[in-house]
């Protein structure tokens, strides 16, 4: 078999992380399994190196962020080579250059465009264990580009995609996908088996398990993923395509406190405008979430809508840049709300299932700013400070913890 | 003009360190000119990384010690182009990958074969200043392979080479080449001028201003360079093919306490012995450096050589392994010893200099252990604690501080 296997940063914090991984992977090897180990940066190398540039220049470009960036990986994965031949095992490390992870260009949110396999079957052919770093692509103009956050699980999979891996496995700090995050759901319950389209609805929405590109592409390319522990044996959670029916509505709950809100008042009530306003913005790469429209006063129309809680001030920059061009009268925002999600394949043909979840939020006397709904997700917008007492509303409403 | 500038690792220990160069290098920029820095990795950042590698794997593969260093000079580029950035001037970072610098294929001790000057000539046609990584190239597996320590020297000498700068500036922390280690030699001399061969012969003997190989490519490909500090705006030294003669028999001092002594003792006396020795040694990628072979006893010979501290364990396990094969009786090695040579283009027509040097020595009483000499140079390898007494001594016998 040809198993890819995914470590986290937490996974390959210290010497003694290290090395746990390590012997893990050394027992598929020893097992006669060819062993691919994708990495991130160990710990908190990134936020150090973040926090590196921030002193140089506060608003460092991103393709130099790039660069930088990816010497985490690098050190991560020799590291861990050297580990390996401390096993007495042979292994290599290898960077996006060597492997050659081709990507889009856009520096900080790149996307894999083609992986290469000639070089990990080169290598994987003399018996050596692959350890290729995370993370990174190069793009056409032969640069580092990232995958954004959490994108070593998208290299994993991508991986696995272009050598036609046997296996996914991707290994964090919890043990497989849960029905809410246990750390604030004490009821939660751990899935067997959830659907991509669970996965990536989950994933978009702020179940910190899997990257939403990683669940995109296992999807696209029919790879069978894993979720599970680094620190235990548990079997964790299978994501794949189809799911034997559970005999439940939802899957899982999830929130998003990394969420901003943010209204532009008075513009023009006319076609296009609404246009002209977001396609502003993604021209920067600025991704836009829940969108909500309302009449306004004297003709006019308000937007609200909600980016990633880190665009805040870019948005805000944007909008107030091209204040005149896009007709706006006045701009607002508010960095304190938080996104809760309810997952699941099965709301697709129960009808009162938002209703179900809106009662159980007014009954915990959780206001609702904004909602926002997809065949198999429904979101709302709520108060930072009322995450707690809303999900735990929602799971116990619906059942999860049974 | 295009103009070459190098900075060392302690030039940009820091921000502020990193901000004075930028500073430096904009005035060139602003002035029309087009400018390429070479850096090395920050401060200890080589020395941490060392620690960690050891931490995992106390031999750890050379390939991969590469793989992990390289990632130092990948941040030190990225945070310099970011200190551009914030002063308003266009600047980009390239690695070894991008840049396509070639080198062979030996891992932390390997040279450049070809250095590509398309991605720099594309970058400088912009207008930017291109920040280059010091100390790395790609070799024909596709894999980093440093240049040892000290390399971003040579880095800075082959893209000045490959591009034909005009002029190729080495920035240390001392302003220029002395006459000795101002250190050790109060009365030490700044020179003005020195040529290749003699610099040549004071980088390899440890005088640790500039990169033995890189004085070696400049002297091939006619790049004249200039040594000087990052700290001030002293004129620094000059190292070019003709100098002007100074009346200097010798142009300086040199001490060296990255020194070994091994003596092999009792190997068989037929031709062919030595030769086996040193062949198998250069086949592990050991240099050897002051030999010296003796009658032993029993129609044996002893072979004495020194080595790198740093390949005396290496170097220790090898004759162990071989030492049936290469006849060897007995192994015995010291380590602390150093190395003193006196450099100068006018001893080849001046005999007697080296009855001057060791006269100074007995003088100062200082015990000669190895003796070995090329045209322009004489080294003696003596006991480290007698270092200090004989470099002054030698140094006020030759009048240097006059």
């Amino acid at each position: 078999m040809l198993i890819v296997k995914k470590f986290g940063g937490s996974s390959v914090a210290d010497k003694e992380c290290i090395f746990r991984v390590a012997e893990r992977c050394a027992e598929d090897y020893k097992n006669g399994h060819d062993v691919i180990v994708v990495l991130s940066a160990m710990g908190d190398t990134t936020d150090d190196l973040i926090a590196k540039a921030k002193e140089i220049n506060l608003n460092p470009s991103k393709r130099e962020m790039d660069m930088l960036l990816t010497t985490g990986e690098q050190i991560s994965v020799s590291l861990m080579a050297m580990a390996f031949h401390k096993l007495g095992i042979p292994a290599v490390s290898l960077n996006a250059f060597q492997v050659k992870m081709h990507s889009t260009s856009t520096y900080g949110n790149a996307r894999f465009k083609k992986v290469e396999s000639e070089r990990i079957l080169h290598e994987l052919g003399y018996r050596k264990i692959v350890i290729v770093t995370g993370f990174q692509g190069v793009n056409k103009y032969e640069d580092y580009a990232t995958m954004g956050r959490g994108g070593s699980d998208t290299t994993a999979v991508a991986i696995a995609a272009a050598l036609g891996a046997d296996a996914c496995e991707i290994y964090t700090d919890v043990d497989g996908v849960y029905t809410a995050d246990p750390r604030i759901v004490p009821s939660a319950r751990k899935l067997k088996e959830i659907s991509y389209d669970e996965m990536q609805e989950l994933a978009s929405m702020g179940a910190n398990v899997l990257h939403n590109r990683s669940v995109e592409m296992a999807k696209k390319y029919g790879v069978q993923l894993v979720v599970r522990s680094s620190m235990n044996r548990e079997e964790g959670t299978v994501v794949k395509e189809v799911v034997k029916v559970e005999k439940l509505l939802i899957s899982g709950v999830a929130s998003d406190k990394n969420t901003a809100r943010i209204s532009v008042i008075g513009i023009e009530d006319k076609p296009g405008t609404a246009f002209k306003i977001f396609n502003t913005l993604a021209k920067k790469n600025i991704n836009v979430d829940i969108i909500l429209q309302s009449v306004g006063r004297d003709g006019t129309k308000d937007i609200s809508f909600t980016v990633a809680e880190d665009d805040l001030q870019d948005t805000l920059a944007i909008l107030e840049e091209n204040k005149e061009a896009l007709t706006i009268q006045e701009i607002n925002s508010q960095e304190s709300v938080a996104k809760i999600s309810i997952v699941g394949a099965g709301m697709m043909s129960n009808p009162g299932v938002a209703a179900k979840m809106f009662e159980a939020l007014t009954n915990a006397r959780v206001n609702i700013h904004m909602i926002s709904t997809s065949e198999v997700r429904i979101t709302v917008l709520i108060n930072e400070s009322d995450v707690e007492r809303a999900i735990n509303a929602v799971h116990e409403r619906f059942g999860l913890g049974e």
